[in-house]
């Protein structure tokens, strides 16, 4: 696994891109966000990049599992927010370009056909959070917290997470969190579903890769069908609810109560 | 919030009904069921009179999230009985305004678009219960219980509960309380995903409002858009769902089985 | 109830089939299975058997609740491997005669009209497991477990369960099942949904069919338009799954995968 940083550099394969280190432990695939100075937020190269990867992970037949992590002790901060004040063009080009970006990278999260699998090795913010509804297992360290503030940043649900948490949580729990902003904890979200089993922190790293490497040696076909069929009847409307959300968002990242929380965030943070 | 009546009487906004108590605070508008002689039931009038009362909350430009609560100890004892004594025409015509209005008032709820909240004051029996599954958050006071009687009654669910108890609490546990009768704690709804959390009766008032007052101040785009996505993909299912369980209530409205069971009910509670 | 040996032989229905015992209890339809030798696993002819005993149930006026237990210890080991090595023909005929009869067996709980309860005896391995998704409500015994070993046998979901668990459970937790062979507890599975409740063993015959047997006396439309109210909107849907699961499993059963893991599981117990 990717704590031990000698074994990674070992298997680090070639695919690897800006804010990521992909490592491979036998057919299990591992892609480790890693971006120390925004604590792994992803930017817009980020997204477009992540679906690479996958792509890659897709069509190595060596691969039988992917496995999703964070350097360091954040899994994410989510959307890396700097997208809305340094680019260059207009603010309805800025936006259209993050929602292009957005699309391509949970349209790649809806279409992957393997196992994927959340290592969520601390709090997981945002999308960070949202894309865990389009894994297949999340395990998480009892260290990790969850968050979509959404409303609180003026703005709306994104990669599906307006039809995948009132399908985990049911939607009077999901709404909490798509609504209204609420944190839960790990203990917190494995009870609503968001995450498949939680693990204290101490023997995180050494229960979850043994398990996940155990895993990635079965049937690859047996792995691939039964994903497919879970996923098949989904798809056309996971797509869909993709569609809607990046529409909503391109309103949204144009509107004054997003642009207001958004300076608001950075004014703190500054302080 | 209601539990302080000189607020209340300060805020009551004049698109009050019969049966109900309308207040405003800040953006949080407040529908109170107001009828102790029935423990809040719902007659056929209130089913339009609730129609009528969300369509006015949908269009005030100043009302950001509604409330719906209980006058008293009571949520709601549900749908009013002497419904099936008290009318003057024929058993069809009877059924027939039945269903007409409780289509009504359950496309009511489908169809509105800004987030509405229930806050279970006491027990919640029959539609008074069912309707919860078609809101966006279900607050509960540790007092409540949940119950619907539809067989017991010789009826069969309504309010979409069909569809959003399943979805909710998955259908292995929604069954029973929707084929068997099964009265629910709070507590045990609130595990089951009917309710959003509990709360201590004596702490339940001063928790509740506060919390709903500050969401009501969130952009209000953020929260429309927010429930529009997690509505627009199952709305036309709920209609379907609606009108299906309309017809097969229109059914048992005239059968024998549900005649029997209300005289049963109305002669149990006389001695 | 069938703990009584005696009143089971008194109510013996004519419809019984190998494999099977079909009693009365009032209303109550109780099919168990029975086949000692194999720990109640289903052969090719029992999975036909079964939707004939459940037309029989739904043509009978008189049955109003079906209940499915286990006779001894175990409510059913599952599908009965030995159809892999006892068929006459070619790997492919004996695949596409295991298809046909699953797809029926699967169709007849997907299309059965009135409740059908599972009262789960003992541990429930494979298709034993999966039908339960399919059932309206699941009592198990504490001694109970649940396994569908799909990935570890080179095989993949089936009776609904890639569609069915993820309701039940929610994705991140039913893919532990169905993608990786996770065992689990009758507590879990309440916990996860797929139980409705659980009953000490001690007090599990005495409990269950009092209960049922009262719910049998239950007015009959009612139940019948409960059901249909829940099923008649994911009917379709459940077909189409079962048509591609049985697709997959047709692949299934002629991979080397398939094979080598049931070789695997007959030397090892034969030891």
């Amino acid at each position: 696994g990717p704590a031990n940083s000698t074994e990674s550099l070992n298997n680090a394969v070639e695919s690897s891109l800006p804010g990521f280190d992909v490592t491979m432990d036998g057919k299990l695939r591992i892609i480790t966000l890693n971006k120390p100075t925004t604590k792994n937020a992803f930017t817009l190269g980020m997204y477009v990049g992540f679906a690479k990867l996958l792509k890659d992970a897709a069509e190595d037949p060596n691969t039988t599992i992917v496995a999703v992590t964070g350097a360091g002790n954040m899994f994410s901060s989510g959307n890396d927010l700097t997208a809305f004040t340094s680019f260059t063009g207009t603010v309805r080009e800025a936006a259209e370009e993050g929602k292009r970006c957005l699309n391509i990278f949970v349209s790649s999260l809806i279409d992957f056909p393997k196992p994927i699998i959340g290592v969520v090795n601390g709090p997981a913010v945002g999308i960070a959070c949202t894309i865990l509804g389009l894994m297949d297992a999340v395990y998480a360290t009892d260290r990790g917290w969850f968050q979509t503030p959404f409303s609180a940043l003026g703005q709306s649900p994104e990669a599906c997470s307006s039809h995948t948490f009132p399908k985990l949580m049911g939607s009077l729990k999901a709404n909490e969190m798509l609504f209204f902003n609420k944190t839960i904890t790990a203990t917190e979200a494995c009870k609503l579903g968001l995450v498949t089993s939680v693990i204290p922190d101490a023997n995180f790293q050494s229960e979850v890769w043994p398990k996940l490497k155990e895993w990635s040696e079965l049937p690859q076909k047996s792995l691939v069908h039964s994903k497919e069929l879970s996923r098949q009847f989904d798809r056309e409307l996971l797509h869909k609810v993709n569609e809607a959300e990046c529409d909503r968002l391109l309103e949204r990242w144009q509107s004054s109560d997003c642009m207001e929380a958004v300076m608001k965030f950075f004014s703190k943070n500054a302080k």
